[in-house]
């Protein structure tokens, strides 16, 4: 193989190298599976295809594989120990799942307490409210939407906490590709919200595991 | 004058021909201006500079002009009879005024009761919801919003009343020009919002008429 | 099932919620379904692939399905008792049916009084005005058109009611995708056209109901 | 000069070569203009601005400047012969005198017997329905259009002539800088359009030329 | 049927109804397709999908059609009666024959004598210069690019004919779509372009025959 | 006046409400400024104008303005009582002071220890290397960059703290408006960057503000 | 076959006719092999798909085909007799093999020294500064990245030699397609960076070759 | 000052640091230009406002000073020895002059030999192939098209060196910004063009002084 695992990635920014699965022919995926697995006993790949996983299911039999995201956990998880969750996810419906639960297994694998509300959509504000105290709890909020992309502005007129903001693809016309809700985000009138590349549920955790170490 | 005006347009479609200030040079104004008042007795000029006015103004010293949103009216305008408001205008902030007066003023040379409702900003949705029921009695609602755009969405899942929503070009980055708030709009998950092209104040105007019409 | 339904909005809003169908699995789907007929006793569900249609004909075997659309309906649905056509939907061709049928289907399932006439594109003007005393006895038009989009325009110039226009994603080149549509729409030398997302024919219908609930 | 003149254009072409004023100095310009004159008797400049064209005028006090559009004509130009006007120019109203007068005074450049109809815009079907005997007597049209672009549809399906569509930068928010003119044009439903640049009523003539040349 | 044929076309604008085949269903295509050969004995089908081509030959054993293009041409069809070529195709290359042949075998069903020649890419400039007297005999040139477009500039300065530019989806990244070759086509520096919509060979056919008819 | 301040926020969401002072006329400015200070004692207004400003300053003699940013703070500003930076903003040049010190007086303003370092362009690699023991102090990174936007990236695969990209409108051609640089931070390679809208240098410290109060 | 090889290319611009293979019938690419190979014994095909490498390997069972990148190559290739690499192709990953491949295996066609660095990603810049004296050995640089595009930038302030910057189309939401790599590496603050077509690892081997010729 | 001057850049990659003029203010400015020139008694800068340079020059009344182009230059120039031009830019004509010149003006600073031509637009391609064996003589052709852009092409399909390409930001319409000669550029059906940002002339400049340095 001649790709160079960056195996002091820990070290520098405190969190280990991750397999982008989407682009990469099975043979790669596997060889790089392998190699961090052997090193570091964990590995997380995202966006893999199903048809993909099933040839990594043979080698890893005991593999975590979540079809509606994508995300594969090869290893062990510990727990998180924590009570309270450091990190709720919400979300206005189920077609966001796919995004939701690349965020929700990533951080699981990075041994977070996470929750997720999926059933907060701007349609019908008071839902959102309704869970007040509950989402109050959370050190960190990730808010996933896609079409007009408006929740997020919402959750940040009503709430302290860091809000990462996380466009999703779903929609059509012009809402088709996530890029309406993206720039919905950018431009919010409630202050200080941080967003991610659309679909990024990924980076989502990740900027959740960042703040979370400060 | 070679431009001939539409005169049949009350009678084919109901409200008159309307003159639009911003590409006009003066010259051509005035005489499209005197033609309409001398047939008609009053006359709207939507997106004129002031400076332009100031020419008006000469010919036309009891003229109406609202600086903030360019409109200006000639001639006698009846009151509308309706006790309560016909048309509520909606928006979350100062800036919005330049459209909000556009769709106002146009309303009122119509003869329709119109009210404006302007510091209902979806970063404080608390602020909306504490006006419902004054804003359950229009019959029309236009919701105007800059940047994000997100008030329409809101206000979409909270009132069953037709919701005209206007883009406005307020915003900086990605909510330049309006484009991202237009596109929000057209996306929204709240259900049967009917959205104009980017500070079309009037056009929304005009769109109420038609609805108040039927 | 962990998403909750929004049973409040007939109260609300004035109809109920609809079932977004084309980014939710079949088990969502299905499950969501059930919940919503068991207490409605109808459940419209729009932008149905066929596919997932096979697996709720199972279970609703009198359920209707137009495949044009995507339109799928459950339960028994009044007809309108109004004897004069509240709503005409307009279009240029039959490549405008998947779009016309969805918000015809839509306006049925809301027992309003609906027809369509298809073949007033603007590439024969003639066609339009020969039908001309037909159209003006409809309250509400919903226009749609695809390609260059003109024929709101067309119709706003010679008709009073409120004008639902409906940008549809038929072309190609410049035309793919049905921006172009939408950009003419929202642009319109005609007065007080109110737009929808591209191929929104569902949020046309609501919009209308809306208005004739005014 | 460190520019050569393309003096064979006439030859291969059938036209000469035209000065494009908008972004060139004054020193430049009146270099390639006294050269141009001192060869062929006249010369034609577009898009040139008011501020250079009074630097002009010291030097040829007999020129001919249309500040509308820009045009300016040095030198004697011949009329055309022909009775009846080989082209027509249809516009919707005064805004788009700009680009129409291009059209207009390059085609008087050339000789060539031009008319313009400049109140036809769509909103009003019938003013174009109105002149219909008139317009068939033309070789060639030339429809400008701004906002949604929609008259050179509607021209296209009425009339058997070669029509020259131009879209022009005419109209705020969607429609700004003619974008949604050109796509509407180019997007048509009406068979056989052939679309200039934004505001390019000076190619819309040269096009003209060469089909009369056939 | 609930479509109407518009059968007035060929008297109003010179050619008959055409059926763009692209988005129809088999079924709609086949009764159009039917009733219009019954009036006129002759039927031209565009962008049909070489699927539903199979179920048209099944009632129309003797119909003609083109793979590359997607053109189906119903009945006979006169020769032209000219011997020199009116029309002239040019194109860089064997990847535009899709769009060469709409533009070719439209131009045959309406009995105009046109010719092509496709090797002349502007890679290598000399190509297009060993064959400018042939070049020089056609009435019109239509011009095919993708990738860049520049092949109409090249032509535009050195031919007097018209020349109706047509922009191709070929290339990759940037090019990808035919949008820089129509763009390049439309802000070409050569004068008196006109162009069509991406991959419009059939408008650029029928813009001919406007041309040729004048 | 008829816009209600949001008083509440503080308590809501842990700042106050700050005015955006672009698109105010000066009046409306003042009257919100006044309501504000009287009750908080202290105000901040971003992306205010020079010439505004003198029109404060007649009111508020020692108020402060920072002419580069256009931040204006008035009343007294508690001193961060933290030793080391709580903040660190880093950026390529003085080209992004615009956006840096608005990110930083905001900083200020809200009593948080911040530092900036300028001079850590992507083009000469070492310079951000040289730095890395200070900049591993601070607990939050706030990353300016205009052009090509690279350094965020650069910064994210070196060190473990939040990352706040924020993308400049500094540069031309591609880079005009700084949406390359805010496309570059999102889509980067290196994880968990978080982003805010061009030139947002406010929200950038909102955020900074949320991440530091979990 | 009527398309005619530039076989003058060699003398004119020192490197033969090359096919592209993405959009050809597999006839035409046939014919087109069988007639280069005859006059030059030797072909190169880029981006051809793995189906029609099929049909050619059937009469050229010698021949190369790349996968990865769908470089086919036909006849004897001279190897370079140069010892040091004249051009390394940096990347950051597996994912840009694809066009990595395509630049190395032309450069092999044209007998040019090459080699590949693959794992030099700017998440973890050290990797490319542990190979700076290797790298400055080469006399150009072909620089390929994907996402947000920074790696040419960072070796364009390291390293002195000529640097053709490919983007790549590796990424999601703003990544996708490539077009922020490539505004990236065009609005780069690193100086004299030169770019290609996304995805064009041919051009850029081409561009080599021009500039080792000088 | 709080900038750090990169005084490592001319032994890492071979030339100075250069002042970016355009978004600087004077102050900033003129402290940055003194220390670069008592480091090396010379300094470059681009983009220079007229105004701000009449600031530059009460210091350094030496300096020279291209109006056109923006481009400053301090200290004495070392002149090519080389007898041949080693650059040769290559343009359609005098409205490119504004970055023909900073090219130029930056390679004289290199002490590069340079020529440039600036007649040779495609509208005439005579032009081009008169001038082909001056051509042929220079190292490396820079070519600048604003409009279409097609002028690299033609050049690339008759010349075998490097050809760095420059789209500019002159035309109208479709063409305004240079985006359209930048993607024709990025396009080209011409093999292994080099493409830099819109207008960056300085930057083909450094480019070819990377390529000469090989």
């Amino acid at each position: 193989m001649n790709y160079k695992i960056d195996y002091d990635r820990v070290k520098r920014i405190g969190f280990p190298e991750v397999i982008y699965g989407a682009s990469k022919d099975i043979a790669t995926l596997l060889s790089i599976t392998k190699e961090i697995y052997s090193k570091h006993g964990k590995v997380l790949i995202t966006k893999l295809q199903n048809s993909k996983y099933q040839e990594i299911k043979k080698e890893f039999p005991n593999s975590f594989f979540d079809e509606i995201s994508g995300i594969c956990i090869l290893g062990k998880i510990k727990k998180s120990r924590k009570k309270k969750p450091e990190v709720i996810i919400l979300a206005g419906g189920s077609s966001d799942e796919f995004v939701v639960n690349e965020a929700f297994y990533t951080l699981s694998f990075l041994s977070i307490n996470v929750e997720k509300i999926l059933d907060v959509g701007v349609a019908g504000v008071h839902r959102l409210m309704n869970r007040e105290s509950e989402i109050r709890k959370a050190k960190v909020l990730i808010v996933c939407a896609g079409f007009e992309g408006a929740l997020p502005t919402v959750v940040g007129g009503l709430f302290p906490q860091p809000i990462i903001a996380v466009p999703i693809s779903v929609g059509y016309g012009v809402a088709e590709g996530g890029h309406t809700a993206l720039n919905s985000m950018l431009s919010s009138c409630a202050n200080g919200l941080i967003v991610t590349n659309i679909d990024n549920g990924y980076g989502a955790a990740i900027a959740a595991l960042r703040i979370l170490n400060i």
